[in-house]
């Protein structure tokens, strides 16, 4: 096992969160490129310097610690929500730190890096997206975000710092620890989560259009009601979806817009969000193919047309097989009998690394499943658990 | 049969849509207290003058012609929606000055009015609510329109005008013609509708509240969705409602609305409008005793907590039954076997004059139930169909 410090690395912790701190319970407020945001990271390249690493501050404000030679990228992202927990990405960023110190010190080649604006201030894991090369440097700059700032305008608050991109081939493979975000661990009683793979979404925004009326002189049986189209569009797919999911398949439906709007009139046009997430791809193809038909069936049965949104579609990530091991292995040495294989139903910045290189993650329990709030937490043995699974396979994956 | 003259009403008719034409079919756009409507009210006081009628403006800028001693009065409202139609009230506000005009001619008194915003851009009805006494006039200035003009601003544009409210106790009763904005007459190829009763109206707005949760990491099993609440109650009442309403029963959800609103977040509050309406008082009551039950077997079911706002009651108003047999027998006579009797599903200033004399209303056919809109139409030859009727039963009830 590397040599880490559970006493430094919750020390480093407890002070990246005084960044933002939200003077409500150890909430923190820490966007991507606001003034916290660009000390937090001033403040993370000296620790990389202390520890003896390349530091680098790449064009889009990601921060980088690098060991030399070919060595194993720890990391996450130490933006947060407009109003979020304290650890979310800021645990895997300072475990990034402090294993990259624990091998510095013993001479296993361990970098780290704190991607930027993972939480989405402009997009969806803008600075490892853009890294990754999914999202081209000029496309970035004219994302906004919802005060109509540029990311352009916003990573030029930092140019003063930043160098050149990284390239990706000087790491063989990447591994990210992050809070669950869910209930699963810590209804359990369990202490950390072994990734199998990181869920696929599907998101697509779905319109009925019927005929605005009336809602007084306008019988029942001669209205198109766009509203009782999602109605019985929502009862049809829950009705089937039975048939196909599992426990861990989620679907939601987030928002709603009836047009005009108004309590007196039918409504001629329901807009509605659909996402839904799994770790199968073949699943979430069939779970698309039920909603496609129930949106014409719909459509037919009660005189409406139906249009849907092109479909955002991130497939299904699945975490290395040689990593997991090293991960699996070194959570039954640490925590015996008290860890799982688990998907992540939330997106990472492993999505984006995946492409290069082979990535691998680790849960620690999320207390009542909370995040994206001041209330999230987790118990401070488990996170040194947490660290201590990741020492045990860092080195067999940055000597492998 | 008062001795009208249907060149002289259709001409009439025409030249009010020419305040305000839209420019789009016979489209117009005249809302209370704009520049078109008080145009259109000059107009009006000048004709009903020509008629030999003692004219006022009172002071909300109803605007009424009047015969001497106790008389009939005849009308409707001559403002329109935002995008309205040229028929609406106005064909009503015209028939009161021909039928008054006839009554002239030949000794039978008969008063005309035109109500102002009927349509509602500051209240519900707010002329005749507030003659009629159910809304003070202290209580209707402080009422807004939605860009926060008061009613006391508007109503002031026409103060050069305005004179002391008219006695309702001149009047022996009120008869309302009005399109029917409904299918029913068009469908059947009736030319008109004689109303029983104006039906009565339930509506509030209903919240459940659940937990707000990740849209990723929050499994199925253990969400608290409240748009699942707002699924479940619909299914209930659609259910529930089959053992109880008509045909002509109506129920809208015109609006609704999820918090925070992001397809990624499991909703942890969704609002929506219930209105509900019925000629049946009873009817009214058993549908809003199946709503709260629904409500509350609904948040006690998935786990949520439910509010409802104050619920907005106007019961049914029955039109006058020497006044319906006077229609109904002239309807006979001019149209035999082309007419029906019905409740009226929307709103009309009736409602309002109800409560100080005996009132009555008839339906004339809109082409594919359209209203609110500027392809708002009747064929010529109902209108005048229309126009006999009412003279004939006009002439029964002022002389009656």
């Amino acid at each position: 096992m590397l040599p880490v410090n559970p006493d430094r690395f919750l020390a480093d912790l407890h002070h990246l969160r005084t960044f933002g701190a939200a003077g409500v319970g150890k909430g923190v407020v820490r966007q991507a490129f606001s003034d916290p945001d660009i000390a937090a990271r001033k403040w993370l390249v000296d620790q990389y310097a202390a520890a003896g690493l390349e530091t680098r501050v790449d064009p889009v404000g990601s921060v980088w610690g690098m060991a030399p030679g070919k060595s194993l990228l720890v990391g996450s992202h130490s933006d947060t929500q407009p109003e979020g927990g304290w650890l979310d990405g800021a645990l895997g960023v300072i475990c990034g730190l402090e294993l990259a110190r624990a091998g510095a010190e013993v001479g296993v080649p361990i970098s780290a890096v704190s991607f930027q604006d993972e939480e989405g201030r402009f997009g969806v894991t803008t600075g490892s997206r853009v890294w990754g090369g999914f999202t081209s440097l000029d496309e970035a700059d004219r994302l906004t975000d919802t005060t109509g700032t540029t990311f352009a305008a916003a990573r030029a608050r930092m140019a003063d710092m930043a160098g050149d991109f990284v390239d990706p081939a000087r790491f063989k493979g990447f591994l990210e620890c992050h809070i669950e975000q869910g209930p699963w661990l810590d209804k359990a009683g369990e202490a950390a989560g072994v990734v199998s793979s990181i869920v696929g979404i599907r998101d697509m925004r779905v319109t009925f259009n019927g005929e605005q009326n009336h809602a007084g002189t306008t019988p029942m049986h001669l209205r198109r009601d766009a509203f009782r189209g999602m109605l019985r569009f929502q009862e049809i797919i829950a009705d089937r979806f039975r048939n196909v999911v599992t426990p861990e398949t989620v679907w939601t439906t987030g928002h709603v817009d009836l047009h005009p709007g108004s309590h007196s009139i039918v409504p001629g046009r329901c807009t509605f969000s659909m996402q839904w997430r799994d770790g199968d791809k073949d699943r979430l193809e069939r779970m698309e193919a039920i909603i496609r038909d129930a949106i014409e069936e719909t459509a037919q049965e009660l005189g409406l047309t139906a249009d849907t949104s092109e479909m955002l579609a991130l497939d299904p990530v699945p975490m290395d097989p040689a990593f997991r091991a090293a991960l699996e292995s070194a959570a039954e040495e640490i925590a015996p009998g008290r860890w799982r294989r688990m998907p992540s139903g939330a997106l990472h910045d492993a999505t984006s690394v995946a492409a290069h290189m082979p990535v691998a993650m680790l849960f620690v329990p999320s207390i009542n499943g909370i995040s994206h709030a001041f209330e999230e937490d987790t118990a401070d043995a488990d996170l040194v658990i947490g660290l201590h699974i990741l020492a045990q396979a860092a080195q067999v994956m940055a000597e492998g």
